[in-house]
């Protein structure tokens, strides 16, 4: 490459905001923010206080509200807007998007309704621009206050997934190399379904046995649903899968697992949503999980109860009961290799 | 099968009480106990007070310190001694087995020396005999104080693992059936090293990422090393690799993790070994672990770090920090599907 790219970052929340700061150590970077205020103190103080509190941001990191001036001149398009409004910001900015330049989605979700994936979204508004994601074990705080993590960077092609990779890689933040978007994207998404759950037992306080019981069964249902959908075991073993659930089981940060504690309290889903500033991406995603589940033939019994839970008014309990009733047969039912 | 098979459980520590408490309920089950005040506590009071407190046995269960009379009988063999002692114990009851009968081996580490697995020890010792494990993410006193909780009986031929399901399996404990025995095997012997590296990211108060970020390494590394020796990916990405791991990783009741703590608090392993009742089996298994992955030529980074913890004086600092050193490529790299 001649030049290093130029990276826009559209959407600055404590991700998309720790990402922009990343990648600003090594290209020029600029971070959109849908409010002026978040963009000034970016650009100004180095801080999101808004959503990072007082941790430092890389000062080359340049943040602006106005979509054209981050848009126009950038080499590679970070999209960092949660999946109910990245078809919306995506649509905005389309006619400013120089041609061919890959699009990398940072969001966890599936689109409502459609169930699209959002670098199947990306096809159908940039058609011809490489999609893929970012994905992994990566709670932003500690990112951003220097604790090691790593992160998977999916592209269809690996030649554009290398220089990504160079750009994101830091000491204490590690970039791996992937092809297979599908598996690491429908990973992201499935996790949150999955994090719900954990928060379930952790509220009706299981045991540790129990806990890691979940988390394997939970990996087994990604794996077999991703699978169907075309991406590769492999990704459901590795940060984008069982990394990133594990992150945001342990985490008391993620906001998943915290509607999942708070049904285990006897909270009804209105009452948790209502109290919450964003709505969980797991409490989007697991009507559209199910529904994929359904259209592939693929068996997700805690997808399925969770989804009960979280919009049928099943409690936390029968759901519990409903899955010890299942009778074991071998794992991975379904999943062939190769 | 006509009658249900009689069952011994070859050892009375935490794990073999608790396996034998379990099949007691659907076949008579003898427990043998080195000690004779073990098993008269367990044949008379349904308590092993000595490693399980006051939690209650079934009362069917019947407990021995004559070997003949433990085994003579008995259709299935179950192996619940540590590894050190495995061959020894086995040498000792062999002329009593009946033949033909499956012998299941519920410890997870290698024969220190020749890094034999324990089936392979059972094969030379009981030549001709089925020979399995039972592993997954099992804390003996979860299990027995009825939290909810699964395994896998991995077994050469699946006719021979599906009466031991039946017999193992109850409402909070599901067994599922496999079998990739080297895989099964492997992945328990290799997850106490790993147990040892949580430990020590634990210790080191290292972020939620951060000890995400590691089980997936370490995932990763006993993929390769299982899949170089025979074993199956999915068993790594399931209850017998990533499930036990991380009831290890995340149970204050792992001793590898407390001695992963220990080391990452600056004592010497002379000094945490000394202060143990037991060796941890990771700690004995590191040395081996690394001569595995060069014999098989195997990269192993995390595991070499620790063997150097453990047996070459390295910090953790340093291995921290060597690890930190490791340039990214691909996750999985030289494990192939199918």
């Amino acid at each position: 490459m001649t030049r290093a790219p130029r990276v826009a970052v559209i959407g600055a929340g404590s991700w998309g905001t720790t990402v922009a700061s990343l990648a600003a150590a090594h290209a020029p970077t600029t971070l959109w923010a849908r409010r002026a205020e978040v963009a000034d103190d970016v650009t100004a103080s180095h801080t999101n206080s808004r959503y990072l509190g007082d941790l430092t941001l890389d000062p080359s990191l340049h943040a602006t509200a106005d979509l054209e001036e981050a848009v126009s001149g950038a080499d590679v398009l970070v999209m960092a807007v949660p999946s109910h409004g990245f078809r919306a910001t995506l649509v905005e900015l389309a006619d400013q998007v120089r041609p061919w330049i890959p699009v990398v989605s940072l969001s966890k979700g599936l689109e409502p309704e459609s169930r699209l994936r959002m670098t199947e979204v990306v096809d159908q508004v940039l058609p011809g621009h490489p999609a893929g994601v970012l994905t992994g074990p990566n709670l932003a705080k500690e990112i951003l206050a220097g604790r090691g993590a790593a992160a998977v960077v999916a592209m269809p092609d690996e030649q554009v997934a290398l220089p990504l990779q160079e750009i994101l890689t830091r000491d204490l933040f590690k970039v791996y190399r992937s092809t297979d978007v599908i598996g690491a994207e429908i990973a992201g998404a499935l996790k949150n379904v999955f994090a719900i759950a954990a928060g379930i037992a952790s509220g009706m306080d299981s045991g540790d046995n129990t806990r890691a019981l979940l988390i394997c069964r939970a990996i087994a249902e990604m794996t077999r649903l991703g699978v169907a959908m075309g991406g590769s075991p492999l990704t459901f073993a590795g940060l984008a899968g069982i990394g990133d659930l594990l992150a945001t089981c342990i985490s008391p940060l993620s906001r998943n697992r915290t509607v999942g504690e708070q049904l285990a309290a006897g909270r009804s889903i209105e009452e948790i949503t209502a109290a919450m500033s964003m709505v969980a991406e797991g409490v989007k995603a697991c009507g559209s999980v199910v529904a994929l589940a359904d259209d592939h033939d693929v068996e997700m019994p805690i997808a399925g109860e969770i989804d009960a839970v979280v919009n049928r008014g099943r409690t936390p309990e029968e759901a519990y009961q409903n899955l010890l009733q299942r009778v074991p047969s071998t794992e991975f039912r379904g999943v062939a290799l190769g």
